[in-house]
């Protein structure tokens, strides 16, 4: 009863399939590749670094704009000003654009820029605005709560469901535990549950789960082996430069390689 | 910097204190006693059961009409027509009420009718409404986020400090852990460690703490004897009619037990 | 059937009474105060600190001989050279002696010389070591594992009492979570609990469980709250200079504040 | 200081390679399969599955005599009464075997049975065990404490080490968090964090760390694709037979799926 959404895909195990742009997420549709910066700092490097990402593979481009921050005195990103630039980056690049909104009233001022509505891991139970973005016609893009259960992402996911709209990708991005030597513990068997639990799409943020950057080409490629319908990751030109999120950032070069990288274990996929 | 509000308090290391209606919380004043059910239910009972509980020794009357629930097919309160029920409380009982709200809008829509704005865990990282009830004029009071570090739960309380509202009473409600026998794992340390490090006020719920009615009693008394400003726990008539949380909610019997043994330990509190 | 030792006991609901010297924990009997050095680290400060330790209040002695530590590089006990300081201290003082055994074989060495047997966090679930001190014919303080549930807790004391051995004695020291500020988590809940479901005595360690001399005396004072059969304390006479769990280690004069808090704290228990 | 051994190889930077029998195991060589079935519990049906799983492509085979059990009522295990059937194991399919010891006793008992030592999770920290497996000259095969941190678990590493021994091979196989839909949850990360860190071989269980048989299939492949050294499975005739962990069994119709599909991942490698 409480998955009643979910329950019913469940009947002819159809996968959920969602349309962006001309790129497919879900199904046997091979994985997505999300990239872009943390926080959009300013609009030519912004511009810059999708044309450099699109160039080099990435299907979706990511960018915040409405940044959560632990503390009230970090940069809380660009807000409404950054708006503009994310349509530009559309515009210019094709990339449909994946960003956060915090707030319901932020889901009102950001309808026309953005292509995929991030819900992020502090707001995973954040309810009205889980309601808010299941009154769109736009996909959904729901982080994993770090320190939620399977049981209550999915839960958050039928509260969306549950308004209407029925385009929810789901995005594992690191559980906390004990361990100190990463910012989170990947989950990784998060992938499979989900798709034996539901038919959503699910994808792996392996940058928010781990928080080095050398760690993330490897579990890029976990994800891809567990199949993964996408992979979500942080790109910054030059990392120890970013307002945001540095230590997590791969370079651009490291991105063409782990592209190719996942090109070739996608391929072998079994 | 990041404790900027915090830290100006720390300079003459005088403790907040803040009053509501006749009662004052935090300093040396006597730990105080919040109870009533998890939701408001319906007017009759509820009016009853605040009566009782003000004979009983409750200073202040909590009581849910927002709720926010896992899944969206449980009761989610009575919402907007539960405020006059909370108005009525505090008419006929002269306790001050509690109450949580989950979104800006909410806060507008209650503040006549509730004393004490509470910020429940799931929403100790929602930031938009953590600045809208920084910046009203009645207390709040901020629960710890399921899985949140003191340092982010003192980080949110700046959030709140730094919109200009200082009075801000933090309430310690159990950790998520890997131990099942308990719906969480009060941290009974954050009382005296919150003390070490901030003048805010802290407060003990140990009815979410632990989810299990036998259990509320013993830790309530542990909260006093590590000086808690008081305890936050919830009674229902008949727990096992209850619509919400019957598991953790103690009797009025139970309760007038629990209040006259705080009383014995807190008069001799060293 | 797993819980068949527990259960026996179960049918009377008669809590475990264990006797050492002439001290008696558990049942109805006030709380006990162990206290002691983490580490033996010479004779004629062992000798002098167990004396002042009696004189305080202390009624057991602990100390370490054989040592578990993280790394095989640090302080590792005196070893067998440490024996005859326990005995000699139980000697002088008449307090009886608490000490850790890491393997079967220590146990026979060290049977002469110690009172109660403890069992470390580490240990708690190795087997062929609770099978060999459930052969003894002397008590065994038995050391809930870091990461243990209470299930595993209260089954690694069945493998104590399975081998014959009644006189077991619980022991909560924390638990490991994501919380960063103390070194453990007190799990202050499963002094309860464990009441609820078995008829041993359970004591509780906050040294261990904080890592922090400041919050040693709030957290022992929570323990007597929930009714704790006694606390088990370290004192160091330079905390500072000490070879092991300095950060953790109260001072004399300390402890002697300490104990005058929780005698009224005790008498009142209700 | 601490990490004194494992700095040692630092500085050439060339890894760890045990041989043993004729597989090798560590360094550029492709990932070993480790299978077998959680107990040996009779003769005849571990001769015929280790006879089976070489010719399905098992490389090692795993088997337990010694059981470490949460509740002493549970089976243990043959014992001593196992090992000579590890040893016509061994004899009649040449694959090395590998097998758990929970004591030093058992060390010396079962060294002429045992190709590779296996210390198990619970016994991580188990120091006098951890030095009576360092003089040995057999590699040792050390299992992560299930709240054991990496750095913890190099530590137990350098014990080993530290006596003389440097056939480490490290196993992840699951940390205890809230997440209750799987046994464990596979740190996936420790994977390239123990190379970033050592030059110990590194392998995975699976099995152990998700605790379900459908989940096995795609953390085996995670963990060849961020270049595990190998992987250890369980595999048994008839799981839902199974003296002992059977739900997390895979039948030997899925091992040899598995096994081809792990091969056509490694040939890839990126």
């Amino acid at each position: 009863m409480s998955f009643a959404k979910l329950a019913e895909w469940g009947e002819d195990r159809r996968p959920t399939v969602i349309k962006v742009g001309g790129t497919i997420i879900g199904g046997e549709h091979p994985p997505v590749i999300i990239a872009g910066p943390c926080s959009i700092e300013d609009r030519d490097s912004a511009l810059a670094l999708a044309a450099a990402l699109k160039e080099a593979g990435a299907q979706l481009f990511r960018g915040g704009v409405f940044k959560p921050r632990t503390s009230p005195y970090s940069f809380q990103g660009l807000k409404e000003a950054g708006l503009p630039i994310l349509a530009e980056i559309r515009e210019l690049t094709g990339l449909p654009v994946v960003s956060e909104v915090l707030a319901p009233e932020q889901v009102r001022i950001a309808y026309d820029y953005i292509d995929i509505f991030q819900i992020g891991s502090r707001n995973m139970q954040n309810f009205p605005l889980l309601q808010a973005v299941g009154r769109l016609d736009k996909p959904v893009l729901l982080k994993r709560g770090f320190a939620a259960t399977i049981d209550e992402w999915l839960l958050a996911a039928e509260y969306i469901l549950a308004e209407g709209n029925s385009q929810v990708i789901l995005c594992e991005r690191g559980i906390r535990t004990f361990e100190p030597s990463t910012r989170n513990t990947l989950d990784i068997s998060a992938v499979p549950l989900v798709k034996l639990r539901s038919h959503l799409p699910i994808i792996v943020d392996p940058s928010h789960a781990c928080g080095r950057a050398e760690l993330v080409p490897p579990l890029a490629k976990a994800a891809i082996a567990v199949r993964s319908d996408g992979i979500m990751v942080e790109v910054h030109e030059e990392p120890e430069q970013a307002l945001s999120d540095g230590a997590q950032s791969i370079t651009l070069k490291e991105f063409r390689q782990l592209v190719g990288a996942l090109r070739q274990i996608e391929m072998r996929r079994v």
